[in-house]
């Protein structure tokens, strides 16, 4: 078979998959928005029976066949180019695939969407016990995954490579040691300083309508595009993508402001770059995202890097005082600047500050690594996961809820995500400072409400790209350089260093 | 092959077709409801990769071997027996499908989706000509459609034998003739008699929230299951099964009280029907409702015999006051209800009034057989659709908007339908006769807001049935004679007799 019809034939059967999946997906946010209760039991059947056709799909012999017939083709020698990056990738996920088992697919989506619910419960009334068995259950069947997909030393570096193709804990853990170094005296020094800021104002109230309108005309205003997208709410927040122009990101209302505001921040992150992509490559790896770490570097340097600057508020600030002004009449932009950037120890990952927040992911790396591991049971999570916060944050959570319970990754069978939030702060401040190099003052664009120049910075540089790379390849495509904390590190002292009124810190 | 195990695999490959089905209407369902704007051209492919993996499934070679083996099996003797029913309607619905090519329906699909948009914007800016090639392409597969599926002399009856099997356009027209017999001078009797009702207090400020808090207390009331189901907002009110324990009902709030809350009754009793269907047999013909004229005395027995009877709003109207009292509060019982109950010759078929809504009916019922025929050109639809006005109700709707593009039946590829909103009529006023007679005193129940007695009736007379019996030996079992147009005659006379103070008319 000429390699053109080979290539040809794998585009066309992938495209058709997407179109399958596209329908998965939106089976899930229906779930998480807008199903009824009693819903469950047959979306759980609705899932289970796509996501085995998808699992077929995939899987199918002919995949093989096409990928052989392309191995030594002259159309995929070209590194970097359209043909090369879609053949690389779907060989990827295809010799993924097949070492999953159908029978192990279906079980984990049919498990993980009752799981979910269960979850949705147990997190409403604080109660780990009723979650327990589902996340044993879940623990068990990502280490039969783990033990399907192979791993050289390490089972969690099977489940990992999902999220972040290539990377390794061995490596991660170090990386992250690094970084804790640095990062524990700089949130010492911000939470022992005597400016403090006022976070009573941001406890104020703040009627849902009102910040669901005020949430939606900023999203609007910094480029999300309405007609392509929605923003719900939902008990979780999360960003689905349903089609080349269907982007859907939620957020949630009943946790405060800033949980609600950054939290659609985030996702906006997310959906700026869904959104950014490629439709015409739509279903192929060219119009598909890249790692969850760079995804996460979208999220972040929109919700931090952008949401908590000076300049982003100097523009929405007033339209915030005018949507709220019981609460935020009396609050000039400086006081509200210095709340929303609070440095506080705090049981809750979302929501808590961009210093400390790296904390909460690295003691959930090590919790889920134990989890999967079999050195903690689940039975001991509730107590290994306040013992971790009393270590790394110096504070005990109150309840499961707002303990162990805080996230949904886990119910969703997510584990070996977490440490791509890190790894996304890491490439958001690197992004951030080359864009500024290139663009020139950025604050002063922010200030006047104009988003335009860096978001089409980062569609040409990092959107349009799709799989083209990977992550350290794009990074270092885009500014220069492979993936660096010291930027993150840098990034942070500037901002709470001027905030704190400290020379250095 | 033993007539057990091939009973099974068919009922077995049927439930798992059924959830197929299902992904399908969730997403029809989340496109009129929540899709953004530019999703549409993904959903037409996602439901056009789904309909043709259905139609694959439905008429896959294995489900005629299955029948086969079945036709004189002793499992299917007993005539109304759990297997002869199943049996019988798969067979029905398999012979249907075989004849359908799969290009044609998945033509139809992506049509169908795209000119649901179009009639969407064109019903919004009363603007015909940009629906009317949408509506052109659609005749065209109509009758393709037909054409396919065979039939003896007339191509509409292959349709309408879709919605209300084994019935025939002669037979209707025959059946609608002595009907618009009885009701024209019943109608010219009503509009010309001196006690008119106030309708102006209809129009008065009724603020969308408080109505869709007042439509969910209602639907609560009445029976309608919120733990498995919902109630949006939509362009046209509809009923969408999702599952076994997931059905939705919409109703719009853009064009007045009654046409909300009458048009949510409408859909409460679609969606009382499809809750009232017997989950263990869900994804079989037993656990299926019956024919579309069924289907809809549901819908008309609580939109109109029950809706708008006195009553029901005995028990409803003071919560009604209280949700809206600068506009009810001068308005007394009496008055609210004549109002509600006003017979006028007015364009738009939903939120007629009961006496003048069966006339609505026939004219689509002629125009549709015409357009299918060829006698009448598309381009020529909105000068016959305001001729048919003038002809049938004396009046003549002032735009397309409150004209032919009212409904969006044509644009969803559905012709056949509309004569079953007639016969519904005539099923609703005698079924409910025989509750009558059975259970004593309903309007004393209805005056305490209990309406169990009915809902109780109607699900052991009606809904447990599912498929058992065809919708003529369902009306003779529930109630002792077959179909008659007399009831619906009686009942409208005795109502509007009592309520305009004539003594007969």
């Amino acid at each position: 078979m000429r390699a053109e019809a080979a290539y040809a034939e794998l585009i066309a059967h992938f495209r058709e998959l997407a179109v399958l999946e596209s329908c998965e997906d939106l089976l899930g946010w229906d779930e998480e928005t807008y199903m009824p209760p009693r819903g469950v039991e047959h979306r759980g059947n609705q899932l289970a029976l796509l996501a085995g056709m998808t699992h077929d799909r995939l899987t199918h012999p002919r995949v093989g066949e096409l990928l052989a017939d392309l191995a030594h083709a002259d159309l995929v020698q070209e590194l970097h180019s359209v043909p090369e990056t879609n053949v690389r990738e779907l060989r990827r996920l295809y010799t993924r695939a097949i070492r999953l088992p159908r029978l192990l697919v279906e079980e984990i989506t049919r498990t993980t969407c009752l799981a979910q619910q269960a979850w949705t419960v147990a997190y409403r009334k604080s109660d780990f016990p009723s979650f327990q068995p589902w996340l044993e259950k879940i623990v068990v069947l990502m280490r039969q995954q783990a033990d399907a997909l192979g791993y050289a030393t390490v089972a969690y570096d099977a489940l990992l490579d999902e999220y972040e193709p290539g990377a390794r804990s061995d490596q991660l853990a170090d990386l992250f040691a690094a970084l804790r170094k640095e990062l524990v005296p700089l949130a010492n020094h911000l939470t022992a300083v005597r400016r403090r800021p006022n976070g009573a104002i941001l406890r104020r109230a703040f009627p849902v309508d009102r910040q669901r309108q005020f949430a939606q005309r900023v999203a609007l205003a910094i480029g999300f595009d309405f007609q392509r997208g929605r923003l719900d709410s939902t008990t979780h927040p999360f960003c689905m993508t349903i089609g080349p122009h269907d982007c859907r990101i939620t957020t949630r209302y009943d946790q405060g402001f800033c949980d609600a505001f950054f939290g659609m921040l985030h996702e906006l992150g997310h959906g700026l770059y869904e959104q950014g992509l490629d439709p015409d490559h739509y279903g192929t790896p060219m119009g598909e995202s890249g790692s969850v770490g760079v995804h996460e570097s979208q999220a972040r340097l929109w919700e931090n890097t952008i949401g908590r600057s000076l300049s982003f508020w100097q523009y929405f600030y007033p339209a915030l005082q005018e949507a709220f002004p019981e609460s935020l009449r009396d609050v000039g932009l400086d006081e509200f600047h210095l709340a929303i950037n609070n440095v506080e120890a705090t049981p809750v990952r979302v929501g808590s500050d961009e210093v400390t927040y790296n904390l909460h992911v690295m003691l959930r790396f090590e919790l889920e690594q134990a989890l999967l591991k079999g050195d903690l049971p689940v039975s001991d999570l509730p107590g290994a996961w306040n013992e971790a916060y009393r270590h790394y944050l110096g504070i005990t959570p109150k309840n499961d809820r707002e303990g162990c319970l805080q996230d949904s990754h886990w119910s969703e069978g997510i584990i070996g995500y977490f440490p791509t939030y890190t790894l996304g702060n890491i490439m958001a401040a690197q992004l951030f400072a080359r864009a500024q190099k290139d663009l020139g003052d950025l604050d002063a664009a922010f200030g006047r409400g104009d988003f335009t120049g860096l978001l089409g910075w980062l569609r040409a540089k990092v959107h349009r790209h799709g799989q083209r790379y990977s992550a350290t390849e794009l990074i270092e495509a885009a500014t220069g350089s492979p993936p660096d904390h010291c930027h993150l590190i840098g990034a942070l002292r500037r901002r709470y260093g001027e905030l704190y009124g400290l020379a250095e810190c």
